[in-house]
């Protein structure tokens, strides 16, 4: 679809665990910070409000496949690419590269919503301009 | 004041960092955890709503002195003692120790407020059904 | 293979987001958490010093499901079951349920491994032990 | 004694709480990463091996104080200033503003350490190379 968009991240001395290595699940929290500022990229968010309305992408699946540690200070690159845009849905691939090397590739599907009474959230189809911009069409 | 409320907490292997102990910003999430469970045996919380109205315990000021490191599967001893019941706030001390030996002091002062639209905050006086139930009056 | 091994998980405060629920990647830890209180049962942790050497379960790969968020003080029902015990690695399915209702189900395939000098991983065959007790035979 | 080193941060998605403010015990995680950076600036780290030696700066002494909240994609200025450097340990001040106003206030107290077999640690007098540093002298 689109060219990736491109950032990066610096593994920080509270992201490692006891192997000395950055612990597992910091890895989603890049991936959303990445995919916060891909949206930011295009002028949208994950969670904003619109007049009275509140709307979001909240996840319904995500996943990660590691193939190399990384350790304190190692600066990550991060791919951030839009793998589908279904009717309510869209899902991200994140590649982790160090130096070239792979690290590991994420995966975030997360559904668009609208926030009703209560934190509650209901799925609703994404409209057309948010499409277009997530599509690069 | 009462009697200081006692819990237990075992350090997670995602506690850990690099140098092999708990991460020291995580006592403040195991001081909040203990707080948030001595308000509930009080039936009390740190964030609830009543009717439309939004209510907490915000933190103004937290601190933590740290005697020894702790490490991955370690059972620590969290005292939770109310320490001052101000006209707006309350004053909590959390003493960490782990097998009888102290391990850490922290302290948490949060203050009562009222949710006014849009997330902001608005402190207000702590109304005496609650303070009673701090005090232990 | 075995039965499930249960244990749960209260939503803390400081596991919550701004869209007032618990924060999809908390559900890594919880998930860890499991696991390693899974293996206690069974005299085997996530991270273990024999010797001079030190072993581990570091993770490969992980996913996770999220059918209905979860709120602060929710208490979370985990069942933790051995999916499958290969040569070197372990995948565990966590089925998370709220007052019996699916709240998620996530996955953990775990690689053993011995660690070699600066804290490098080397994978390895799981021993007959440890196999033995993974697979409940 | 020095000029302040001057960073930013924005506040991630994962970082707020159902309150729709960052949530407190990130600060400290906020201040970590600055202190890093500021070492880094000046050739050093809070953790580092120096041949068959591992040396740090672990924390024994942190507190915050909070004036405002921050919410989700704010960006914190943070200016990180030497206030202390004693035989063994080292004080940082951390001020945390946004658009000019002050936001809150943090400090570290650190001590200089090297690490000892099992991931014990022992605090030992700052070298005069690393104490002209932390000192701008």
């Amino acid at each position: 679809m689109t060219q990736p968009f491109r950032t990066t991240r610096r593994v920080e001395f509270g992201d490692t665990d006891m192997a000395g290595i950055a612990h597992f699940a910091n890895f989603f929290r890049y991936m959303e910070a990445a995919e916060t500022e891909f949206l930011r990229s295009l002028g949208l968010s994950v969670s904003w409000q619109d007049g009275p309305q509140r709307f979001g992408f909240p996840r319904v699946s995500v996943a990660c496949d590691f193939q190399r540690p990384v350790r304190f200070e190692d600066v990550l690159d991060i791919a951030v690419t839009v793998e589908e845009v279904g009717r309510k849905s869209v899902r991200y691939r994140f590649d982790f590269s160090r130096e070239g090397k792979e690290i590991a590739v994420g995966r975030i599907t997360a559904v668009y919503c609208r926030e009703v009474p209560n934190h509650h959230l209901e799925s609703s189809e994404i409209p057309p301009a948010i499409r277009a911009k997530l599509t690069g069409a």
